[in-house]
């Protein structure tokens, strides 16, 4: 039982799209993730997922509206809801979401990750 | 689906030990709390709980040590796993807890909260 500093954590790598395991707690992980670029249209029928911002903003689609956010702010996707998160300068986040949660949801494909790192 | 300002949401009430829930995930919620003083010594018999500092220095005592979390760093406290949090000055948090999670734990005194408001 130890503190975590986020930005320490984020700190340990530099690619985009890669989420590593900062947290476990109650079937739930907390994972650190950057993004640049788009990611793919997927849902996730099983989860609801949080995003919350660290540094930069997030831009996250849905299919009929985009919102904004940015650091100190989160979202919560519900499950079965199709999303896109896309950010046009890099943005360092934190997940909050099921262990049992596929970066990709529905969809598999390269960017899918099916192990992630513990960090 | 919006964006939540987390430092909007903790703005919006002054009062200690009171935590609001700004969101709701997989049976999981996020809480906003604020603390200023000690505590009271607790545990939560099923559930773990995260302790995420957005303004300040939580200082979370166990039995043997005493954690210091500053802001951007969080904690997470096993299930069954005595704790006090204490803060010698203001500290603002979230929480990210089981939605059955009991503010006092095991203890159940003036302190406890059955009942929590969403902001």
């Amino acid at each position: 039982m130890n503190s975590i500093n986020i930005a320490e954590k984020l700190s340990l790598f530099s690619d985009y799209l890669n989420p590593r395991i900062i947290g476990e707690l109650n079937g739930q992980q907390v994972k650190a993730v950057k993004l640049k670029g788009e990611f793919i249209w997927h849902q996730h029928d099983n989860e609801d997922e949080l995003f919350m911002v660290i540094k930069g903003t997030l831009s996250m689609h849905f299919r009929d509206k985009i919102v904004e956010v940015k650091e100190g702010e989160f979202i919560i996707v519900p499950r079965g809801v199709e999303h896109k998160p896309a950010a046009a300068e890099e943005v360092h986040m934190l997940l909050f979401e099921p262990a049992t949660t596929l970066n990709t949801g529905n969809v598999e494909n390269e960017f899918t990750k099916e192990i992630l790192q513990k960090i």
